[in-house]
């Protein structure tokens, strides 16, 4: 941007702070250096990029007047850039836009802005409206943190099921926005399957409702409510939401199995999901994790261990003892293993799933940065894509700990990494992590398992989708958001965006 | 429609069938009086219309060519009409538009034309082209039964979970337009959550492909495939389907528990769902439909039964063997049953089902026509909706008789009627419908469990939907049918249609 157009910006954002003085108070408008720095990232290590401001709407309807306050200055651009039109001034003056945020525990730098936009937190509408228990309903606002809600609903036996690993900390809204998952997804399902119905502010600062607010059911036409969820804040901003609370399941099992190889225990692996067990988690730890957590921690792990499933059954107890029986007997006795661990004990259930949920502890007694990837294959090629994926980062002399939801062929590949011993590095992640992408797409696989596309991967999604699919989908975007001031930069590749 | 728009429809229509022959021969080209009648409706017995001819291609590229074929004529169509403009048979003359048929097994008016329609069939798009069993998935032409993907799939022990009662009839491609559940959606989840990928062919007469070809997962942006299942036709026609098969249980048990009252009945359906046991099937038969099934068959039930739950377990063996003792010694305990009837076996698990499977035909025996419903509410409304929905029939003084997929609290009440005995029944089943609607509406539910909307209910979207939001859901089916001609008239009430 050239000083000019930076000059004619910062009129108009000083215009649109003025707007929102009206109905916002001091501590609601963040626009000094710190606070745009402090917004200036995501999870994601990678992307950064300083907004114009940060906003702190108390409710719906303070959303709503933000962003008809944006509407109001851009139509002021728009019209200043008419009558100068040849004036350096106006010519690549671009309109302001929004990028909600929730607790900007992303990772794949969704909610992230630019000099000209306006980030609105939804961090103050935090609250649990109302629930039903018997019908299996709660009513939140979309601040609400992911875990709040199950804190709240506990004594009921029910939870909200998405359980991605910020879930302590992530906001709803943001696994609405990212069709959030987690360890428990491949038995409960993904952030979509748990939303019923929204209430959203569109980008002309509406109030509307979508889907269907009912319990169990939704099926009348068209499923706006669900499309919405991973719409990674393109579509507007949901403000509340109705979802499905899940009942706490009464029992755990927790088996930890190591193997002195990769192939063993991705052949376990599908030894389980072939005979048509459900456990609700079945991860997958390499080698390189392993190393990283084995000298973090004592973890009493059998010399040799190179690789390790975690193997979690969830239900009624006799059922679930009844079924380790036959995971055992039937499956486990046909494979080498190194060690078997078995716990339905809270504590040592913890224990058992440090050599796992530790690992990004430990990572940080390696290298100073991590940067975590989400790929998926088809289950059957999990094998192959270790291998691969193992190959590339021995090509870009990468430090490599790979983790893997295995059920879903969701792998994460963490490359650990110091850029100030190894200035280049970044760079080589890049590459490394365009390879990953293209041999997926190659095995079968899809872009995302429960990340999301963002600033990220939106160059790849011409890998998997044609240019009739993409158009399709920005036409659908620009329904609901017709100037693309709504997160704009996120998902599509630049090329459509410019087309369409 | 004036005599002379219908002469100038036929001369466009006649256009059409030349530019047809060219590609499809004389068998595929139905359009003698027999053919429009046999085509004129679906299993709603209370919706016909004939439409102008009925194709039967052989394949995608035969369909494709076939729209590309309908467009062209409406271009000639359009001209005529500029250059005709204040002439009595251009006025009214509409374009040609095409309606997608399965095996016209629909229950709401899906698969239904008028005379300006071509009615396209996938009869002959019925082959399974490929099936993995390791990843769980099958590519099929949406021609295909459902039942027979199934039967393909067998010696695997996979299937197509969606089952509605036609599924020995209805095609993959009918449950993708109406997004099709079945007596075990509850725990195995409706048709779109059993869809990763679409061929399809767009009004224009495109073929474009949508959604993730992968077998475990999809969460790339955004899912165009599952958003076009229960679109009923309106996006254009599915050609080729990429969907999920799911492991065929390995057991079942089967328990058909009579009560003295619907009351009794449903407290013990909230019972089991509260407890969060996961039944496949939760059947609720009330007394219309039990006096219906008695007079039909032997089938040995209490004196006195005026409710019939059927609950059925599938799942390994003994952790439904050991939750079938937990559903009878801490639930069922209870409550006051008149009897309990428990199966493994094959065969008297079809005689236990009887009382279910059997009402249609039953219902024959006490009239010659019968009018299936399809309402929803939330699980803890079942009770008042189905004491309100008696009332309601009483009020029309129509002969009721009701069953319910209860978990997902889905009610099916059925009108049985002569119209040669009461020619205005039909007239005041229309009355009981609406009423019925409204009622689910207050209660919290929604229009359709698993029918779809079709010509049937669109005048009721108004009752769930904001027109902010009908207008959303059209302006996106105007992204996939500028010009409105993939089967028109269909889920969107009139005036929506007209204003947007």
């Amino acid at each position: 941007m050239s000083v000019s157009t930076t000059i004619s910006l910062a009129k108009f954002l000083t215009k649109l702070k003025n707007l929102l003085k009206d109905f916002l108070s001091q501590d609601q408008i963040l626009d000094q250096e710190i606070d745009r720095f402090l917004y200036e990232t995501d999870a994601t290590s990678l992307f950064k990029n300083q907004a114009a401001m940060v906003l702190l709407p108390n409710n719906t309807n303070e959303v709503a007047k933000i962003i008809q306050a944006i509407n109001i200055i851009n139509l002021e651009i728009k019209e200043f850039k008419q009558e100068n039109i040849f004036k350096p001034e106006a010519k690549n003056l671009s309109t302001i836009n929004f990028v909600a945020r929730g607790a900007g525990t992303g990772l794949s730098g969704g909610a992230i802005g630019k000099e000209s936009s306006v980030i609105i937190s939804l961090a103050r509408l935090n609250k649990l409206i109302s629930y039903d228990a018997f019908n299996r309903t709660a009513v939140v606002e979309t601040g609400l943190v992911n875990a709040h809600l199950s804190a709240h609903t506990k004594s009921q036996k029910l939870h909200f099921s998405p359980d991605p690993s910020s879930q302590e900390a992530c906001t709803i809204g943001g696994n609405i926005a990212e069709n959030a998952g987690g360890i428990h997804c491949y038995k409960h399902g993904l952030t979509s399957d748990q939303v019923l119905g929204l209430e959203i502010v569109t980008a002309q600062g509406q109030i509307e409702y979508l889907g269907e607010f009912h319990a169990g059911f939704k099926n009348s036409r068209l499923d706006l409510a669900r499309f919405f969820v991973g719409s990674e804040g393109t579509f507007g901003i949901a403000t509340k939401a109705l979802v499905k609370l899940q009942p706490i399941p009464e029992s755990f099992i927790t088996m930890q199995i190591s193997f002195d190889s990769i192939a063993e225990a991705t052949k376990f692996i599908s030894a389980v999901i072939k005979a048509a067990f459900r456990p609700t988690a079945l991860e997958l730890i390499d080698s390189g994790a392993i190393e990283a957590v084995k000298a973090a921690y004592q973890l009493n792990l059998a010399p040799k261990t190179k690789a390790i499933v975690l193997l979690e059954l969830d239900g009624n107890n006799s059922e679930i003892v009844e079924e380790a029986k036959l995971i055992r007997e039937e499956i486990l006795i046909n494979f080498q293993i190194l060690d078997l661990k078995t716990t339905q004990d809270q504590n040592e259930r913890k224990f058992l799933w440090k050599v796992r949920k530790g690992t990004v502890a430990a990572f940080g007694q390696i290298a100073p940065f991590w940067y975590l990837y989400d790929a998926v294959v088809p289950r059957s090629k999990i094998p192959e894509a270790m291998r691969e994926i193992e190959k590339i980062s021995d090509k870009y002399k990468l430090k490599l700990a790979t983790v893997a939801h295995a059920a879903d062929g969701n792998l994460h590949p963490n490359f650990l990494y110091d850029p100030d011993k190894d200035p280049e590095v970044i760079e080589r992640i890049h590459q490394a992590s365009h390879e990953i992408m293209q041999l997926c797409i190659q095995l079968g696989g899809v872009l995302s398992g429960e990340h999301g596309i963002g600033l990220e991967k939106k160059e790849y999604m011409t890998f998997m989708f044609s240019s009739q699919e993409l158009e399709l989908m920005y036409s659908i975007r620009k329904i609901f958001d017709p100037d693309v001031i709504s997160n704009p930069d996120k998902i599509f590749p630049i090329r459509i965006c410019k087309e369409c």
